[in-house]
C-alpha cells in the first residue's frame, strides 16, 4: 500500500511547480512536511533530484523561498527537494529548555540511539532512504540523486554522501558544521541523541568520516569568510586537513564578505546546481 | 543638514551588498526602515535605480528576500531600492479593527487628505521624492529611476510614473490592483485615506489616469491567470481598455497557472529587471 501525500499547497514558478506534501513517515513515527519543486521537464519524463538539507531552526520553507534556486533547476532540469529539518510534533520531544540548537528544528540528520530521541530523531534514514523511495514511487523522479545543505545540513549532505557510497552522484555544502564532533553545536547534539561515549560520534561527523571513505566523490564547499560561527562552531579547516591527508578532492571555497545567510546561499546556488547538474545528467 | 541613515544590517549577496537603513522621514512624520542593493559597479561609479513597491502586509523585506532579483541586478548594474509600505509606529494610526489591508503595512503610495491619517501617510511624496533625494545624495546613485511593485505595490508604480511625467525611464508592476477605484481594497482605502467624494479618487487611479496621460511611457504588466485576487481586486482588463483607448502602449502578460505569490514574482522578475535595463542603461 503507497503511503498516502497530502498536498498541502502548490505553486507554479519558473514553469515547473513547488508543492508541499505531509505524510506520516514510518521512520519518525510522526507526520512529516517536506516541498518538492518539480522542473518543467517533469511533465513528459523522470527527472533526477536534488536533495537538499536545510539549517537549525529552518523548516522545508526557507530554501525554496530564499535561495533563488528554480530558476535554474527549471533551465536544468533538476528536482529540489526539502525535507524539514527534524520529526515534528507535541508527541516529540525537543529541547527541555526550549533552546533553539537542539530538538525541534535541530535534528542534525542523525539516527539517535538515547531515549528518549531515539524514537523519533532518525532523520538520517528518514532523508536517505524513505523519503527518496515515497518520492521515486509517487512522482516522477528516477533514482539518480545528489545532496546538498546548509550549517546543520551541510554537515547532513556530506554525511549522508559519505556514509552511503553510491547512493548519490554529488554533494556539496555551504558553511557545513564540518567536524560537530570537536564544535559546541554537535556536541550538544550529539551527547543527548547519541550519548556521552565520544567514540560513537565519530560515524556522524565529516571530518572523522573522510579518512575512511571508499567512493572519492568530490566535495565542493563555500564558506563566508564574514560568517559569525565560522570560527566556533563551522570549522572547515579541519574539514580540509582531513581531506589533505586522506586524498580526498575537496573544493573549498573562501568567499570573502559573505555571512552566514541565505543572501549568501542565493549568490552560489547556481555554481552548486551545474556542479550537481555535472553528475546528474551524464 | 543631511539626513542620518542608520545602518540596521548589511548583507554581502552576488558581489554587492544590501543594507537596510533607518531614518527619520520628514515627509511621513515618522522613522522609517528601507532597504538598498547596491551592485558590484556600484563601488566605482553611480548606478541607477529601481524602486519596488511592496504589497498589503509586506516590508521592505520581502522582495529582498524572496524575488531573486539581486542575480541579474548585479549582472545588469542596477540597483534595487524596497521602502515599507506604509508609516509605522505607535503614533501612526492604524486600522481601527486592525485589519491588514488598510493603515500599517497599506499606504496605497497615496497622499492621505483626511485626518487622522493625513499627517503621516504621504507615500506618494516619500517614494517619488524624499528617498530618492536622500539616497542620490548620500549613496552612489545617479538620478536614472525606474519604478516596479507588486500588487497594491503595482498600484503604485503605475500611478507614481503617471503621475510625475520625466521622472521614471520605465515602469512595470506583477498583479497590480489596476483600478482600485473599483475594487473593494480600494474602495476602503480610497474613502479613509482621501474621503467619500469619488471625485478626488481618480487621481489615484491607474486606469484613470491613462486617459490623461502625457508621456507614453510604456507598460509592462504581468498578471498570473490562478490569482485568487484576480477578479474581484486587481482587474487588469480595465487597464487594457483605458490603454486601448487612449492609445497608451501596454505589454500585458497573462501568465497561465500562476498565482498572487512571491514565487509568481521570482518566475517573472528577470524579464522586468531587462525592461528596466533598457531605459536605465541606455
Amino acid at each position: 500500500m503507497s503511503v498516502h501525500l497530502e498536498q498541502i499547497s502548490s505553486n507554479r514558478c519558473h514553469g515547473g511547480w513547488l508543492t508541499r506534501y505531509r505524510h506520516r513517515s514510518a521512520t519518525l513515527d510522526c507526520d512529516m512536511v517536506f516541498a518538492v519543486y518539480l522542473p518543467p521537464q517533469a511533465e513528459t519524463r523522470t527527472v533526477p533530484a536534488l536533495y537538499w538539507l536545510s539549517g537549525l531552526t529552518c523548516t522545508d520553507e526557507n530554501f525554496m523561498q530564499k535561495a533563488g534556486a528554480q530558476r535554474l533547476a527549471a533551465e536544468l532540469g533538476i528536482a529540489l527537494v526539502a525535507p524539514d529539518t527534524s520529526p515534528r510534533g507535541e508527541d516529540v520531544p525537543g529541547d527541555p529548555e526550549g533552546a533553539w540548537d537542539f530538538g525541534h528544528g535541530a535534528g542534525f540528520y542523525l539516527n539517535a540511539t538515547l531515549p528518549p530521541y531515539s524514537r523519533h530523531y532518525r532523520m538520517h534514514d528518514y532523508v536517505v532512504h524513505e523519503l527518496p523511495a515515497l518520492l521515486e514511487a509517487q512522482l516522477p523522479l528516477n533514482n539518480r540523486r545528489s545532496i546538498s545543505g546548509h550549517s546543520m545540513g551541510g554537515h547532513g549532505a556530506l554525511v549522508c554522501a559519505l556514509r552511503n557510497p553510491g547512493r548519490y552522484r554529488a554533494v556539496s555544502a555551504f558553511a557545513p558544521i564540518s567536524h560537530p564532533m570537536d564544535c559546541p553545536w554537535g556536541q550538544k547534539a550529539f551527547s543527548r541523541y547519541l550519548g556521552e561515549d565520544e567514540s560513537c560520534w565519530a560515524a556522524w561527523d565529516a571530518t572523522r568520516l573522510i579518512s575512511e571513505a571508499s567512493e572519492r566523490l568530490p566535495l565542493l564547499v563555500d564558506q563566508g569568510e564574514a560568517d559569525s560561527f565560522l570560527k566556533a562552531q563551522l570549522k572547515p579547516e579541519a574539514l580540509q586537513i582531513a581531506c589533505t591527508a586522506a586524498g580526498h578532492p575537496l573544493n573549498l571555497r573562501m568567499q570573502a564578505g559573505y555571512d552566514h545567510s541565505y543572501y549568501f546561499i542565493a549568490s552560489f546556488i547556481d555554481d552548486h546546481l551545474r556542479h550537481h547538474a555535472a553528475a546528474l545528467l551524464d
